[in-house]
């Protein structure tokens, strides 16, 4: 698509520039990469969001999922300019309807999501959505809980890939899409 | 700006018929507003967005803040049409760098938000936006935030406002926009 442009297209913008890298957080020998300063940047965030959308424009996405918070940081914009829907993925007790739930490994416990089971018709073409992609397990989830719904997952994107944390394998055989990638 | 145009607009689409209403929800005698159905509905999702521009169009917004999680929903898509950057107000502990702090009134006991206390630049304009106006407590929070940075909040504006609850007096004098208001 974006051979066609005549133009230097809004997504040249080089968005590892507006990632602040935090040393040592939360603890020494990690680096904490801090998106806020891209949201806060208009060029930064339209560029984020034409960027992720380009990513999968091709793909027939017809819904948009992602987890609370961050993940509704970008899912919905990118979900408008891929003419899908978006599905909240939030902790239990959040939504007031009729929910189904997947539970997943932390390093440390468990965590829960839950979606409006009645948001996602069998068949649907979802794409799973997180600001950031570290072991892939929050994505892996919400992979889980789309095939239980009966939808097809079409891939899953990101802003940012930690690649040596083995997310990108840990969600195969589910294409993986991300903006920036951080191999330590 | 909708008078000038010539087809029907996109926002003509009745965002009403997209909110859920549950009677005695959480408790009896209140009705709960889901607006996640909005969401999830590809034109809904495009036209709230749409509807939400337009109210603030000519205001010059420079800056979106809203609080998570429901505040990032819009919060983002809005700034990006707006042409400005979006600021994340979370939850104490959540944001990695030097944060500035505000305390609000719930009705039982006391909330905190945070912001990346770099991300505002004084003079900024500023619109304080959320999916759903109650009492005003969450955007009065975070008009305080704002101007303690030295911003200035140009409007709040809300996919739903609850006009039983008082929230527009509340925010005096800041002006208030909302899509749709419910009177009981």
């Amino acid at each position: 698509m974006s051979g066609d442009r005549t133009r230097p297209p809004a997504d040249a913008l080089d968005l590892r520039a507006h990632i602040v890298d935090l040393p040592d957080h939360p603890e020494p020998g990690v680096i904490f990469r801090d998106i806020t300063p891209v949201l806060a940047h208009p060029e930064a965030l339209a560029s984020a969001v034409d960027q992720l959308t380009a990513l999968t424009a091709e793909l027939g996405v017809e819904r948009v999922i992602a987890a609370e918070a961050r993940g509704f940081l970008l899912g919905p914009a990118l979900a408008r300019e891929l003419g899908a829907g978006f599905l909240l993925a939030r902790k239990p007790g959040k939504l007031p309807r009729e929910t189904i739930a997947v539970s997943y490994e932390l390093e440390y416990g468990t965590d829960h999501l839950e979606v409006h089971a009645d948001l996602l018709p069998p068949g649907t073409r979802v794409l799973v959505h997180d600001d950031l992609l570290a072991t892939g397990g929050t994505a892996g989830a919400l992979c889980s809980l789309v095939e239980r719904l009966g939808g097809e997952v079409v891939a899953c994107s990101f802003l940012v890939e930690l690649g040596f944390l083995g997310g990108r394998a840990a969600l195969a055989p589910h294409d993986v899409h991300a903006l920036v990638r951080y191999d330590s």
